[in-house]
């Protein structure tokens, strides 16, 4: 990836999302369409300027059986336009927005519809643990681990490098349920403790069950164009996007006290946006599980590697503090919802509301500049996004 | 999509590809490693200069259970650079082609390497089916429709509406197996007799097994890049990347007779590229049946609809003729292999080799323009490039 000042000429200028959570009554098509028709009439664009669709989606083909899900949905939205998917295990909304972004930056498009969206709850547990640990490489795979093991591992041994507690872990979760009751869309509205998040039953030790996220059926919308063709007051500045790949397999990492992907990621994407991690005003990052959470903080440049869970625990990143960025004011994939392929989507809804200003009792003051932050597996794919207001 | 001219700067530069077959001793990863080293060494271009890895693939997380293609591959080429898939059943490998080419358009990546690459025969048939039939419609998956038993509707209704014999019909297959004797990557290298195709087992009438392509193990590669960064005499121009899409269900079809995807797709690229069907030198289209290939050779405006059968059954299109278009001079889906999801990635690499004059014994005379044409199921999406030498 090159520097490319132009990249800055892309804004986006709608957002929608539908509330993830268990919807047992809707389809993915029409989860989806909510959200897009949410971010059109956001937009103030026509359905008609829409000249290509970009979905994020993992688990449509695994475990619904349906491929083409581009074409499914330009035909649901009724929109006769170039559509297909992008697949990068749970990172798929995030690439889905950056492929966009590069689209209308080459001139080919002039507006792009991204849809994130995933429907988990219809299946068998089983078959969706499966389908999730398709981010896994194969012999973690075929070894019988789960994505709740391969995390316990990366935690165990963060725990024993920096001296990380159970308590600061449980503290991820606490803090992720305290922002979510402020937003109206978030899966889990409501306080846990420490207490309760200490005493609930052990996933893969040392991870409880409320340090891990959910599984969600959801669906969120963007629509990015050129400042040529749009720009109001409400349009958000993308100021870099960078994509960066890991070693599927935990064995064959040679660290496993850090996510390199996420700190190539970042890296790029502070570098194309010319920003430091102190100029961030507020992140989404990935917190499929408490280390994830804790890892994300230290690898895209916030914290030095082993300070990050003592201050976020802390609370110095929660909502209404006076600590500067604030950290998953949305409540994160663990209090908001992880609608694995989508989340990548949602995180990009999340940013552009607190940078318009238009986050309600969960505005972050002053808020100029975000990062969205999706990551794929155990680190496997990390893709980085800095807007600006 | 609008006309852009620019789309003239980027060039495909390297190409690789394994001959397709049933590779049961040779992993996805093997074969693709092969076919990408293939494509840097043709190339003249150092890996180290790829910033970027597209892949097309279909069945990778349905069948193999691998999400996370793109890190896979990365990982395996030694590359630590952005990665992922493009999804659009059938059509995933020309779809990676053209978001790759947007990539480097936008100036976000100098050199891009697309992967095109299907692993089909390790898995029982009845699993096969199933995934390939993700591309159709879901009342079209519960009613228990295979993808022949839909071209075998789209067969009857063209004999209908047009008098297409079955004598044509087995002369698509026919030509296409001469077409390949030439071709050392051909996955069936051996004439095939009209008689031959007419007594061989009935699939879903009107279709028999000679007039259905295979299924295959395998792996193409391209390395695309700017003029800029590299341009030399077997360098080949991109003139057109256009992708369209069709409502999944042939029962919500207005027209049974063509495939709009596939008008559709033509027409932006011919428009994008400023030629027309008469311009084109070779064309290498998407054959997955009989039917596919008169469809296709109409949609894609080279005949009057209804009358492509006609003439190609005549020879016309085939090597060596003297009718001026020759189809599938690499013997297409049906005599060269159809590893679905890299099908796309196959035919750009055969129309480059043709139009630099490296084609071998199936070299097309003169051959200045080039189009290829990737469909997924049953033109659910269709993806058209146009190339200029």
């Amino acid at each position: 990836m090159m520097a490319n000042k132009e990249i800055e000429n892309i804004s986006v200028v709608g957002v929608g999302s539908i509330r993830p959570g268990e919807h047992w009554h809707r389809s993915l098509e029409d989860m989806a369409s909510e959200a897009a028709f949410e971010a059109v009439a956001d937009a103030d664009i026509s359905l008609g300027e829409i000249d290509t669709i970009y979905i994020g989606n993992m688990l449509a083909g695994m475990l619904g059986s349906q491929a083409n899900l581009g074409s499914v949905m330009a035909d649901c939205l009724g929109l006769d336009v170039p559509a297909f998917c992008t697949e990068g295990g749970c990172a798929s909304g995030g690439l889905a927005f950056g492929a966009a972004v590069k689209d209308v930056l080459s001139g080919e498009s002039r507006a792009a519809l991204i849809l994130g969206t995933e429907k988990m709850t219809d299946w068998p547990i089983p078959a969706v643990t499966k389908a999730i640990m398709s981010t896994a490489s194969e012999p973690e795979q075929f070894a019988g681990l789960t994505l709740p093991g391969l995390f316990a591992t990366l935690t165990r041994i963060h725990m024993r490098e920096y001296g990380t507690t159970q308590n600061q872990l449980a503290a991820m979760s606490v803090n992720s349920h305290h922002n979510a009751i402020f937003n109206p869309k978030a899966q889990f509205r409501r306080e846990i403790s420490l207490e309760q998040v200490r005493r609930s039953p052990l996933v893969a030790g040392p991870l409880r069950v409320l340090e891990c996220s959910p599984i969600s059926d959801g669906a969120a919308a963007l629509i990015v164009t050129t400042s040529d063709n749009h720009r109001t007051q409400r349009s958000i500045r993308v100021a870099a996007s960078a994509v960066a790949t890991d070693t599927p397999g935990l064995g064959q990492r040679k660290k496993l006290t850090e996510l390199k992907a996420t700190r190539e990621a970042a890296q790029r994407a502070y570098e194309q946006a010319g920003v430091e991690p102190g100029d961030i005003d507020l992140v989404e990052l990935d917190d499929c599980f408490s280390i994830s959470h804790i890892l994300a903080a230290e690898d895209l440049g916030f914290f030095k590697k082993g300070e990050a869970a003592r201050v976020i625990a802390s609370g110095e990143t929660q909502l209404g503090s006076e600590g500067g960025l604030v950290i998953n004011p949305s409540g994160g994939l663990k209090a908001g919802g992880n609608p694995v392929g989508a989340v990548g989507v949602y995180q990009i809804v999340e940013v552009i509301k607190q940078l318009r200003g238009e986050a309600g009792d969960r505005q972050v003051p002053k808020a100029r500049i975000g990062l969205a932050h999706d990551l794929s597996g155990t680190g496997v794919t990390a893709v980085v996004h800095i807007l600006k207001r």
